[in-house]
C-alpha cells in the first residue's frame, strides 16, 4: 500500500496500532497468509449451555457390527472407537455438542462415498458428512452414534482455467488453500469468512456460507457453477458444470447448496473466481444513529459502488468489551457514539479507489451523517481496523458463556432487536453486575441485513434462555426475517425453523427430502440421522446436517 | 456524457454516426427509453421452417367443454375462441409456434392462478403460461389447445426498498417498466436484454434469462431473493424473502428459476438491485485471432474488473452481413480483422473509467493485443457502437431464414464451432452464392461462455438440417457445453436435452418433475401439457413449459 496519502484535516489517522486479534488475511496480495486456526482458540467456557431438548436416539437405524467394520476396511481407511483422535470428530469447534460416533471413515475419493452411502443405506446405519468442522449450529458432529464421514482427504484442485477464472476442485480443500492457489493465478475465491483456514469449501457450499465479502461477489448460489454430489443410495450425480450460462432443464446443483448434506454429500464444486483485485482500503467511523448508519450505507453504494466489499456494523457495547478484553485503544478519540461502521473497498486502481474513499469520507463528515472516522494507511493499520470487528466473537465468551444469534431482519429495523432484547433482560432482572447476562450487543453485515446478535453471561442459566426464546424468533418473524441468516439449522435451530419458512415451503421441504431420501415411516431406511429424527419427532422441519459452517458470528 | 475527452492518436474516433439498429437503452440514468417492441420487427421469413417433429394431441388431457369456459369467466376475464385477439396468444413472436388455443385466461391475482390451477388439474386439462411471449423456443405458446394463462393482468410493482434495493413485482411486470421506476429511485434492474419493452420478469426468472450484463450483476440464482409461485394442484407456495441472507432450509425458490413454468407458475419476484451506475462508456476493437481475443478479456478482468459490464465478440462475417443489409459504414477504417469486440464499462466516477478505458486499450494496442479500436465520445456513439453488435441478429433473416443456435462451450474452444460448421457445410456443397446457405457467422457474450451461431440460408432446407444436427449438439457435448445456454428448452430443444445433461441428472430432473406434477402413466392429472406430453413419448427430458425468453440471440 501507499505508505503517505493525502488525509484531510477531518479524517484522522488511526490513533495507535492495534494489534490483530482475529483478522486471518486483509490484503492477500503477495502477504503472507495466516492460517485461522491459530487464532481460533476455543472458547474458555466456564459454564456449559443447558440442552433441554436432549432427545433418544432412533432407534430405526441399525446399531454398528464388527462385520460392518471389515467392510468398511475394505473401502477406505478408518477410525475406530479405540482411536484416540476419534475424539476431534465428536465434538464441534464450540464443544456445544457431542456425540459418540465409534467409527470415522475417510474416503479418498467420489467413488469411495458412493460404495460407504450405498451400504449404509442398504444396512439403514446413520451418517453424518463432516468437513472442517467448524460449524456452529452442530450440524457437522454427530449426535448419537452416527458414523461420521470425513472429507478431509477428498482435497484436490482438479483445474483451474485463467481466461475464465473458473475453478473445479474437490469438496475437502480448505478454503484457504484454494484461494492461496488462485492468489497465485492472480484471481479470488469469492468467499472469505474467518474460518477459512480450516473450512472446506464442500462445507460451504453445503451451508451456504456467506461470509464477509457477500456484499461484493454475491452469493454461492450465483457463483457456484457445478457440483458433483453423492445421493443417500450413492448414486452419483455430475453436475459439475463449468459454463456460467445453461438453461437445459432445472438447475439441480442449487438443491445441494444451502441442504447442509440432508440430501447427499457434495463431492466436488465448480465456482466462477474473480480477479483479485490489486487495492484494498479500510476506513472505521463513529455514527450517533442507526437511521444515519443506513444513509451512510445508501452513499457507500451510490459512490462507492462497484469497489465497496464489506460495510459492517458494531455498536458501542461491542466496541466497548473488546476494548475490555484486550486492552487496546479504540481508533477514534473523543465522545463515543452508539454505532462504529466499517468500510473496505477493493478494486483494480489505487489511486481512483483512495479518491472514491476520500470524497465520500469527506461528504458524510460535511452533512454529519458520519461524526468522525480514520482511514487506514497501510495493511497493518488495515488489519488493525478490522480486529475492531472480527474480534468481537472470540471477547463475548470472555465472562464464561455467550448466546449467540445470527439473524437476518429488513434493514430498517435490524438493530432493534438488540434494543428490544436488552429491555426485556433488565426488566427481566437478569442483566446487571450481579446478574447472569453481562450485555446485549450487535454487529454484522449491514450490507446483507445480516445481524448477530450476542449475549455474553457470566452462566449459562434456564431463565436467561426461557427470556430469549422464543422472545427472539418470534420477534423475527413479526418482521419476516430468518433465524438463521449464514449458519444454517443444524441442531441448534432445528426446532424453530417455522419461525422462518411458512407451512407451504416446509411441506414442499419434507416431499423434497422424502424423495430424495425415502424414510417411510412404516419401514425406514433413512442415511441421515438427523433428518430421520426430525421427521419422525415433528413435523415442521427436514433439514438437520450439515458439513460446515461460516463462523463469522 | 463528457462531450470531448482526451483520445490518443492510436484510438480514433468512430468514423461515421450509424444510426441505431436495435438498441434499446444503453445509458438510461435521465434518458429517454424506448421501447424495444418498436423495433423488434417480426422476421421477414419468406421461408418456412420444417417441423419434422410434429406430434400428436396427448388424449389423456381433456378438451375444453362449455361447462369449463363458464368457470373460467367466474374467475376472471377470458379470450375465447371468436376473439380477433386470440391469435397473438397462439403464435411465438418468430412466427414459428403456432397452437390452436381456444381460450386465454386473464387472472388478476395470484389468488386467481390458483383457483384456474386447481381446476384445470381436477379435469386433466392442458395448460401454458405466456408471460410477454417474446421466447425463441416455443416455449411459451400452445403446441395443440393448451389453455393459454397470461399474466398481463398481474402486474403491480409491490414495494421497493431504497435502502436495501430490493424491489418486490409481479410476475407480469414488463422489465422495461421496473427498470424506469428503478431508474427514478438511483438503482438498475440487474438484468437487461433486447425484449426488455415486452418480456415479463416473472418470465425471465422463469427461463433465467441471461442478457447483456450477466458478467457484472451475475445470474438470476444469485440476484433473485424469493419468489410466490403457484404450484401444479393449485398451491400457492409463498417463498417470497426480501433477506440477502436466510439459511433455513432448501433454497425452493432456486427450483423455479430455469424451470420454465413446469412445476409451478411464478407470480410474483423479489430481486436485489445494484445502484445505478452514473457512468458508461463503449469501445469498439479489432481483434486478429481468436487468441488475442481471450488475451484482452483476461487483461480486461484485470484492469477494467470492477466496472467491466459487457465483453461482447462479432466476427468478421456478422459485422459485414449488418454492413451489407443496412448500407452502413462500418465503425473501424482499414483492414479487416478476423474479429470484433465490443467492451462496456458502467461505474460510479466517469473520470476514474475514461481512464481506466483509455489505460486499456492503449496497453492493448501497443503490445498488438488488439489491431484497432474507437471509444465512443457520447451516448449517441456508444449507441451506434452497440447496433453492430445488437443489428446481427435482426440482419440475419434478411435472406429467408435462419437457423439459430445459442450455446455455453468453454471458452478456449468457443470459435472453433462456428468453423467446424462452416467447414461441413462447404464439404457438404450447401454454401455459396446459388446454394441454400449464405453464411455461417458466430457472436455472443465472451464474458459468460455463450456464442451465438447463426446459419442465414435463402430458404429452410431438410438437408441444411440434417448437416447441422446433430452434428451441432455432438460437437457440444464432447465439449461439455450446454445446447442451451440462456433461451432454455422450450418445444425446440427439448429433444437434444441429453446432449447437455447426465443420465443421473436427467433422471433426477424427472423424478422432481413427477413429484411436483404428478403424471402417473396410468392414469395422468398434469396441468403442464408439454411435460406430460414428453414424458408419454420419451425418457429423457422433463422440461418444455416456460413463460418468457430472452431474445439476446
Amino acid at each position: 500500500m501507499t505508505p503517505t496519502r493525502l488525509i484531510t484535516r477531518a479524517i484522522r489517522r488511526p490513533r495507535s496500532i492495534i494489534p490483530p486479534l482475529r483478522r486471518p488475511v486483509l490484503l492477500r496480495l503477495g502477504g503472507q497468509r495466516s492460517n485461522t486456526t491459530d487464532s481460533r482458540e476455543r472458547p474458555t467456557a466456564t459454564a456449559t449451555p443447558t440442552d433441554s431438548r436432549k432427545k433418544e436416539r432412533d432407534n430405526r437405524f441399525a446399531k454398528l457390527t464388527p462385520e460392518d467394520v471389515a467392510h468398511f476396511r475394505s473401502i477406505c481407511s478408518v477410525l475406530s472407537a479405540e482411536s484416540d483422535e476419534i475424539e476431534a470428530f465428536n465434538t464441534d469447534w464450540m464443544r456445544k455438542y457431542r456425540g459418540q460416533a465409534r467409527l470415522v471413515l475417510k474416503p479418498k475419493s467420489t467413488a469411495d462415498v458412493s460404495e460407504i452411502l450405498k451400504y449404509c443405506n442398504s444396512r439403514s446405519l446413520a451418517v453424518v458428512p463432516q468437513g472442517g468442522n467448524t460449524g456452529l449450529v452442530g450440524g457437522s458432529v454427530p449426535v448419537y452414534d452416527e458414523i461420521v464421514i470425513s472429507m478431509n482427504a477428498i482435497n484436490s484442485i482438479r483445474s483451474f482455467d485463467p481466461v475464465s477464472g473458473i475453478l473445479i476442485c474437490d469438496a475437502g480443500v480448505v478454503l484457504e488453500t484454494a484461494d492461496n492457489y488462485l492468489a497465485d493465478q492472480g484471481h479470488i475465491f469469492p468467499l472469505d469468512l474467518g474460518a477459512k483456514g480450516s473450512c472446506h469449501i464442500g462445507g460451504n457450499v453445503a451451508t451456504n456460507a456467506g461470509g464477509l465479502r457477500l456484499l461484493r461477489y454475491g452469493s454461492l448460489h450465483g457463483t457456484v457453477l457445478g457440483v458433483e454430489a453423492v445421493l443417500p443410495d450413492g448414486t452419483i450425480l455430475d453436475d459439475l458444470s463449468t459454463l456460467r450460462k445453461n438453461n437445459t432443464g432445472y438447475d439441480l446443483k442449487q438443491l445441494f447448496i444451502g441442504s447442509e448434506g440432508t440430501i447427499g454429500i457434495i463431492t466436488a464444486v465448480s465456482i466462477i473466481c474473480p480477479s483479485r483485485p490489486s487495492a484494498q482500503n479500510v476506513a472505521f467511523f463513529a455514527v450517533n444513529t442507526f437511521e444515519k448508519v443506513q444513509e451512510a450505507f445508501i452513499r457507500a453504494k451510490r459512490e462507492l459502488g462497484e469497489i465497496l466489499s464489506a460495510f459492517e456494523l458494531m455498536d458501542d457495547t461491542s466496541q466497548r468489551c473488546v476494548a475490555q478484553v484486550t486492552g487496546k485503544k479504540r481508533p477514534l478519540e473523543g465522545e463515543e457514539t452508539k454505532f462504529y461502521v466499517l468500510v473496505e473497498t477493493s478494486g483494480s486502481n489505487k489511486e481512483h479507489d483512495d479518491e472514491k474513499l476520500e470524497k465520500y469520507l469527506m461528504a458524510s463528515m460535511e452533512d454529519e451523517t458520519i461524526a468522525d472516522g480514520v482511514l487506514a494507511q497501510d495493511e497493518t493499520q488495515a488489519r488493525n481496523l478490522w480486529s475492531w470487528r472480527e474480534g468481537i466473537p472470540e471477547v463475548c465468551g470472555h465472562w464464561g458463556g455467550v448466546y449467540k444469534y445470527d439473524v437476518s431482519i429488513p434493514l430498517k429495523e435490524l438493530y432493534s432487536l438488540v434494543e428490544d432484547v436488552k429491555a426485556r433482560l433488565i426488566e427481566h432482572g437478569l442483566l446487571g453486575e450481579d446478574k447472569p447476562v453481562v450485555d446485549v450487543l450487535g454487529f454484522g453485515h449491514i450490507g446483507d441485513g445480516n445481524l448477530h446478535l450476542n449475549v455474553p453471561v457470566r452462566s449459562y442459566d434456564r431463565c436467561v434462555e426461557e427470556a430469549l426464546e422464543p422472545f427472539i424468533y418470534e420477534w423475527i418473524e413479526k418482521r419476516s426475517g430468518s433465524i438463521s441468516a449464514e449458519h444454517g439449522l443444524g441442531v441448534a435451530k432445528r426446532e424453530y425453523v417455522q419461525y422462518s419458512r411458512g407451512e407451504t415451503a416446509l411441506g414442499v421441504m419434507r416431499s423434497l427430502k422424502n424423495h430424495f431420501d425415502p424414510v417411510r415411516p412404516a419401514s425406514p431406511i433413512p442415511t441421515q440421522h438427523h433428518i430421520a429424527h426430525a421427521l419422525a419427532e415433528r413435523n415442521h422441519e427436514p433439514i438437520q446436517i450439515h458439513q460446515n459452517i461460516n463462523p463469522e458470528f
